[in-house]
């Protein structure tokens, strides 16, 4: 709970803004939290560009620098594309750098270039560094505004530092401070709550702990939130290849990106967008699943051919049409079943290369197992519809394929995993889509071979 | 990157364990990380219990209790069964309140009450106190170890009773001291940045920040997790009914959930448990995964009936037959799409009550565009193969089942998020499944109404 609830006051809202009553909104706008303000835009006003423009002006530039790094998508294009370049400029100057970039990322190249002119060299320069490292990686993650101190200083030096430091450069939350040696070389880190509870005179270098763990700007986000899960790590220290301290970056990123690689996970099994939840229009919504429809598209054609080509077995036992449901979903399903935890394993990273084998083998067992009960259910029901001959070669088939299904579902994103492309990749609907064309194309071979070696009719 | 890499030293490790070398194994878990050592058990030595428990019996009490709070499924469950309730006693007495309750609970009810009968009275009345509150709420995630002064001491007296607390209760990280008045009510909280920075005579209510954020005892664990995402805290204070200070969830915590709400939400979506992913036989996982197979395969039964129905059609028109992977796979592929956006958009609080109904406004405008161009394919697709007649008819089918499929796959989890369910029951394999059904029906009886009125063949 919090303080603010959005239906409650959603009536009062729209008729301020409907009577452009600027002294009310202000006065209500400066009791609450930045991401309550994020949220009335986005969905009081979620189509509403002209209020959301005049709500977001009554903003003061601290204000609106947090609001603005709440809203996303579309929202947040709408804002950009609606106040001048020198407000933008002061709204960066209030940022932290890694915001302050990921704003500048996100302006028209003319806009970016000119609030990278107007902004101080120094945020200028900043920005223009986290720029460098390549998206979802812990450089383009990591906040230049570290607190870090010397191993041979005291503790007294160290919170006189910290003073100074907090005064110039309003860093919002530190919770650690790295210790470096005098070459820049993370050492150690020491927390608050040992800085508070040690001796003004103990020396840094007796007081620290020496580093848990620490990434390099090149890694890539979903292993930096990985080592700060295994760890429980309130921030994690970013080092550049000599391990000299460059950033850091702290637990609010860390389950944005838990959050965000589990959305990226659950669109790919599904083929939507993990953008698209932030996306209002539905041409753009469109266009972001339409590829994966496409792939199944032309899949399922490739099924159709599948099909003409046993038309005389279809023709000479018409029953077999009526289970080919059956056939195609259980693949699916199946397939999807041992991808989607191979997947999320990795993402997780409870499967590692020492254990991939194991799950792969795991896989193909329950596969089996699941399929001579899946199978063993068909034949029961098709022995009292059909008769058994017919029973047999469904349930055999059903058995076949969903171990089969298994197979390639763990098979695919293992295989991708040992070339270190995220699995995430080998998406659910060519997954099922490659299960379908295969599940029936076995089933009906299957089923050919029995009609013309036992004439089964 | 730690200092630990587990390939690198699993061939040593193997072989000390072998030896059954002692010294050497203690002085290796000694430089390690609790979260390294749970990660030596569960991927090295993943199906050796025995290895696993000579492990484990090496550690002390304090390093026992981090590593046993790191292992999951039948990793904890094996090392569980075989250590002494003396042990567990010692393990349950070093753990913080929360975590204690968990070990707890995950014990035979025998065991459980002899350790709860061991242990000191605090600490089982503390147990017992967080064992009652339901699973997966606030209640269950809270610990209870909480730093709290009132608002009438000074920033000096405050140092002072951390210092007192930091001693006995050794709770390993605070972040924020919370602050409550007279009557144990929560009014406010204060960083140890600021307690740092300020001076010592101070009185806290001067330097406090009013609470951003506060959960009752029986918030939903996703819930918590949203509210703390959303305004970016590192803890959360917990209360009871009357607003009284009773625990705080930290941020470690609320990662778990995040993660763990995201598994969830994919399982279901693809028929697999959330569970399963540290299961190691393979027995318990097909009988996780079977139920929702089983769902799938009585489904399609109905296909089976279905298309039974509609033999006429198919006889008369064999190349309908071809089509039928087509529309149940893009059933399939559509209505999943619409519901794993809804549900993960519900789930990280994207979408609420206020804009679900424009939400499914769009799913439907998204399928009719979808639907139209998938089916336009179609068309041309069957045109050059059998003809333009044909291919109107499964065209006009596909474009329909897109939509309808769209309607449905939106639907069913808007309705159960007001009627306040987890959208995410909706699994997966229930709506593809339904749409199959749903799908082929539509299919066959629009192409039995164009033949019968239109003389198609």
């Amino acid at each position: 709970m919090s303080q603010f609830d959005l239906q409650a006051q959603s009536e009062e809202l729209k008729e301020l803004v409907q009577k452009k009553d600027v002294v009310a909104l202000k006065r209500i706008f400066g009791e609450l939290h930045s991401a309550d303000i994020a949220e009335i835009l986005e969905q009081l006003f979620e189509f509403e560009v002209e209020e959301k423009s005049f709500l977001f002006s009554l903003l003061d530039a601290e204000t609106a620098s947090e609001v603005i790094m709440d809203l996303e998508g579309s929202d947040l294009d709408d804002i950009v594309a609606n106040i001048s370049p020198i407000r933008i400029t002061n709204i960066v100057s209030e940022l932290e750098s890694d915001e302050a970039a990921d704003l500048v990322s996100e302006l028209d190249e003319e806009v970016a270039d000119k609030v990278l002119e107007l902004v101080s060299d120094d945020v200028s320069s900043e920005i223009k560094e986290l720029l460098t490292y390549k998206e979802d990686t812990a450089g383009s993650l990591m906040a230049l505004e570290i607190v870090k101190v010397t191993e041979n200083q005291t503790i007294g030096e160290a919170i006189k530092e910290l003073r100074k430091i907090s005064q110039e450069e309003d860093i919002d939350d530190f919770y650690n401070i790295f210790v470096v040696d005098k070459k820049n070389k993370l050492v150690g880190h020491i927390s608050l709550q040992e800085l508070v509870l040690s001796k003004r005179s103990t020396l840094i270098k007796d007081a620290m702990t020496e580093p848990i763990a620490w990434v390099e700007t090149s890694v890539d986000q979903e292993e930096v939130a990985q080592i700060a899960q295994k760890y429980d790590l309130v921030s994690i220290p970013v080092v550049d290849s000599q391990k000299c301290l460059v950033g850091r970056i702290t637990h609010d990123d860390l389950a944005d990106v838990i959050a965000e690689e589990a959305a990226e996970d659950i669109s790919r099994l599904t083929g939507s967008d993990s953008d698209e939840i932030y996306e209002k229009s539905s041409l753009a919504t469109s266009r972001l699943r339409l590829p994966w429809l496409l792939i199944g598209l032309v899949g399922e054609i490739f099924s159709a051919i599948v099909l003409s080509n046993f038309i005389s077995s279809l023709e000479k036992v018409v029953a077999l049409t009526f289970f080919m449901p059956v056939i195609m979903a259980m693949a699916g399903n199946c397939g999807i079943q041992a991808s989607s935890v191979i997947i999320r394993g990795v993402a997780t990273g409870e499967f590692s290369t020492t254990n991939l084998k194991r799950q792969f083998l795991k896989e193909i067992r329950v596969g089996l197992i699941n399929g001579v009960i899946c199978g063993s259910i068909i034949v029961g029901v098709i022995w009292v519809w059909f008769g058994l001959d017919l029973g047999i070669v469904v349930g055999a088939s059903l058995a076949a394929v969903m171990i089969m299904a298994s197979f390639f579902g763990a098979l695919i994103p293992i295989t991708l995993k040992k070339f270190d492309v995220d699995p995430a990749v080998a998406t659910g609907p060519f997954i099922t889509t490659s299960n379908d064309i295969f599940g029936l194309f076995l089933y009906l071979a299957f089923a050919t071979f029995f009609i013309q070696t036992l004439g089964i009719s």
